[in-house]
């Protein structure tokens, strides 16, 4: 027997047992005649009491040929401490020391195995296995776990059931890159492995299982940019016999018992938001409604009062930022560069202080901008009048492109939550997102792509629109949006083989393309396939959201670095020219 | 809002009820005036009334254009049945149709969804979603869902963490072949597919996890034999700071757990049988006792009796086949060509009939053998003593080389078991097999394997004879075997880096080798790395077999074919120049 109790677990109530504890060595504190050790597992750490003259002789050496992380077996008896500590758990006692073996030694590990670590990203990476051992990412780890426990216990609740789809699929030009699997038994051709369970869910549908759900991998072989990982976790669901509000009340419910059970959060009812009013308003499909500052379009008192810029511009449009008519000089300058910046792209930035009575003391009037020239102050009291702007208020302003001129306005009212800390962590405001477009132009393709996927429904008041208008066909489609993140989207599908069909002509199609790529589902819609819809939410990017960060990578184990490697395994690697040959295969440079 | 209820729940509680229920129609009976659909879902069938004359006549109208699988929405008032039918949970009651909506209509299915369909094993596959609809395949797949919970909610009980280990990872020539996934992103280099968690579980002991757990696909690119696929699910599970008993009782107690929960058996406690038993008493690793026919040796009885067979073998064996002195000459020539078929490979078989008085009226003794020539009444008792053969039993014995000799009774042993219907299913009898060989000798290379994998930790008192005796070394590994069916596997791990270095060593890896392809296990074990150990359960099989099944395909809902091929979805399939050639790679015929 290694333990008989974890590093956890023993309190004063425990006192003169005799215990058997295993763990890694944390810290030796040798104070001359008296030795600490602080053992550490994952339940928790234990301190260790080891007295020169008292103790056995055997204990003390062996006491002190420890280093940090060897793992050790200890025992003894639980004895009350002199000093408590209540910040642990096992803060009241301590462990009189009879006896210890040295189950593993260490080498010193090349970071501290410490909540701030001294550790470099590579390094870490390298030694995933020491990283994991600190107290942040076991705590990320634990808080996954018990997000899919609790996930998987809702979602049976009701009555959906988990069934596993294949990872060994068929490549389809659609949509993002495949990772391909070249297949032994077949030669020259090539499994893909799924970038979603998408066809699978769907036909479970036709199959009747009414409702599913899966935990599940999926794949993209994309250039991957800051925080995206090639391979990455879905909560996937489908129902069948469901309207776009069974879908959205069903996986709100969801939402607010995960809040609830793992966060201890009670959660309001989700707003439901319309695509062209998120837009509208927040310039994003995915708004950080955790604080205001929305969007007020100025065009009928902005335009054609002599400012060229504004009357070039399709749009104006500003936000009142509460309370920082006092922002210097300085600070406007800075969020003038911001707006510059070119992964923004504004030309410029327009501002408009709401002045007080003590703020405008020198009798200059209420407000002060940077247009002064162009607009008298009863011409920016109109402005501040639209939008509810109130004295010690500031108004920032864009102009040009409708659609250029939103984004660029979104960047800056969330660079303007962070200045002033109304983003915060502990705080989640999540809401629906609904009435997607069913189609984007793709400038580069010169058509129009799904925005959702080729089997999203579109709403079908819409549909005669689509050889007229097809940008402006909404779809039955919606995404779960929380703090400005997309956590998940989903949509009504398709059911009728017929308009199945019509959309991926729209998509571009040809119907021998259709037919190789989708016919089993074209085929499937032939033998009763019911009226059905799902979501997928990003279980990696949950997972972050509730621990509180941005990043998902360490929320993952064994996460890949941005191209696609494994450093701790070295991975992807060459394999032997045999296994290239039983492929029959040739790597061409 | 598509339906009020399922078909499923409605009860003689609910008469009177206006509701609108949606599914397939299983069966239409038009009996004139009188109409009778039985409308399918999930959860049950329920059976709708329409009476011509009556009803609507849009309803009967619609109702006459119904086929088979058609999907539809069908509202009216739920009434009592005339004649209720217990067999069903809605056997009380009818709904009185007021109105019909055809969400989908079906083609005729290419076979019957029944329980019993007529349908070939090559069109249900390619119409799986047609095949998923029968009833037995739901429950197959509704079975493995509720396995799932209810390993998960065990293991989350014994605070094991459900941690997601990579699937894009690194191939290692060791073992079965590795399916390869080509990088885009680094030229001419590869992933593998995880054919385990193997090191990834092992790193997060290193790690501190402690209990980790995952329902994991796994992937070997094996040449499919019957029932196997290329892809399946295990149950995989490691722990740390625990010796062999520690992992056989926690996982006794899953065993127990699910088949109480899932099966409402009570399992009494799991027998425990050394391999070396295992083999002599079964001839098998995998021992069915759900019945009993141990083997008995008879070399100190049989041989060196002017026999030539039995003095030239190594081993004489046989068993007891109890009742069966009766068996005709015709019968026991049937066992006969059973032992001789190649895949057996028996020479021939022995058999003694132990007479009852009854039986052996005739005076002509107790003992009826095909040796009589070679042994007499006395020596054919002694033969019966030794093995408790009582009179109106059975025995039959073979004999050869200990080994061959062991499997060939293994099989007649099965096949009398078989015969006799004593492997019941709804009978369940599992064991662990422990103390397995840690090493096997392999032909084929001349050299030996690892039995379970390079990780396993020999017994510590056998270490010093992996020099001398490596085939005799045992390890601590063991299997869990339930009716003959080996469900899973385990061991204590080496978790100190010479040992496993020695043991790469005696598997045949240069140090080099070793390093390129273990370095980073090996690098862990140099930073404290804990005693550890664990097992994987083939969940498919444990599926099958809770489902009373032999064959796993029924327990999974997308399977591949004999040549790893879906023929569903029609993959693997070639795949675009393009795709190839981003990946840097040519297909040489």
């Amino acid at each position: 027997m290694l333990r008989s109790h974890t590093c956890g677990e023993l309190k004063i109530e425990d006192v003169n047992k005799e215990v058997t504890l295993s763990g890694w060595v944390q810290k030796v504190r040798d104070k001359g005649g008296l030795i600490w050790i602080d053992l550490r597992d994952r339940y928790g750490i234990t301190q260790l009491l080891i007295e020169e003259g008292r103790s056995d002789n055997s204990v003390v050496e062996a006491a002190r040929k420890l280093g940090r992380e060897f793992v050790i077996k200890a025992s003894g008896k639980v004895i009350e401490r002199e000093s408590k500590n209540p910040n642990i758990l096992t803060g009241s006692i301590e462990i009189d020391l009879t006896g210890i073996e040295i189950l593993n030694a260490s080498l010193t590990p090349p970071f501290t195995i410490e909540d701030n670590t001294d550790g470099g990203e590579e390094l870490r990476m390298k030694y995933r296995y020491l990283d994991l051992r600190r107290q942040p990412l076991r705590k990320n780890l634990e808080l996954r776990n018990r997000l899919s426990i609790e996930t998987r216990k809702y979602l049976d609740g009701q009555k959906f059931f988990e069934i596993e789809t294949p990872y060994l699929i068929k490549s389809t030009p659609e949509g993002a890159r495949d990772f391909v699997v070249p297949s032994r038994m077949n030669e020259g051709q090539f499994y893909a492995l799924p970038q979603s369970p998408q066809t699978f869910k769907q036909l479970l549908m036709v199959a009747g299982y009414d409702r599913y759900y899966q935990l599940v991998k999926c794949f993209r072989d994309e250039d991957l940019r800051a925080d995206r990982q090639p391979e990455f976790t879905q909560i996937d669901c489908e129902m069948a016999f469901v309207e776009q509000d069974d879908i959205l009340s069903t996986f709100e419910g969801m939402v607010k018992y995960l809040f609830k059970t793992v966060k201890g959060i009670d959660c309001a009812e989700l707003p439901r938001m319309d695509y062209a009013d998120a837009m509208k308003y927040y310039g994003s499909d995915k708004p950080d409604i955790r604080f205001g500052m929305k969007f007020v379009e100025l065009n009928d008192v902005a335009k054609n009062k002599g400012f060229q810029i504004f009357d070039d511009a399709e749009l104006v449009v500003g936000i009142v930022v509460e309370g920082c008519a006092d922002y210097t000089r300085k600070q406007l300058d800075k969020l003038t560069d911001f707006v510059r910046k070119p992964q923004i792209g504004a030309k410029g930035m327009i501002y408009v202080k709401c002045l007080s009575a003590e703020q405008a003391g020198n009798g200059d009037g209420s407000f002060k901008s940077s247009v002064d020239k162009f607009f008298d102050q009863q011409a920016l009291k109109e402005w501040a009048d639209k939008m509810r702007a109130k004295s010690g208020d500031l108004i920032l302003v864009l102009s040009g492109e409708t659609e250029k001129v939103r984004k660029q306005l979104s960047e800056l009212r969330l660079e303007m939550g962070n200045q002033l800390e109304l983003r915060k962590s502990g705080v989640f405001a999540p809401l629906w997102v609904v009435d997607f477009p069913l189609l984007e132009w793709d400038e580069d393709s010169g058509r129009y792509h799904a925005m959702h996927h080729p089997f999203t429904s579109p709403k079908p008041e819409d549909i005669d629109m689509l050889d007229t208008k097809p940008g402006e066909v909404r779809a039955n489609a919606y995404d779960l949006v929380i703090n400005g993140v997309e956590i998940g989207g989903g949509s009504i599908r398709i059911h009728d083989r017929d308009l199945q069909k019509l959309m991926l002509k729209h998509l571009g199609f040809t119907d021998k393309e259709a037919q190789d790529q989708f016919g089993f589902l074209l085929n499937a819609f032939e033998y009763g396939a019911p009226p059905h819809g799902g979501i997928a939410l990003g279980f990696d990017r949950l997972a972050a959201l509730f621990g509180g960060q941005d990043s998902i990578r360490d929320f993952i184990a064994f996460p890949k670095n941005n191209s696609g490697r494994d450093i701790m395994i070295d991975s992807p690697s060459v394999i032997a020219d045999e296994q290239l040959d039983e492929l029959k295969l040739k790597v061409v440079k």
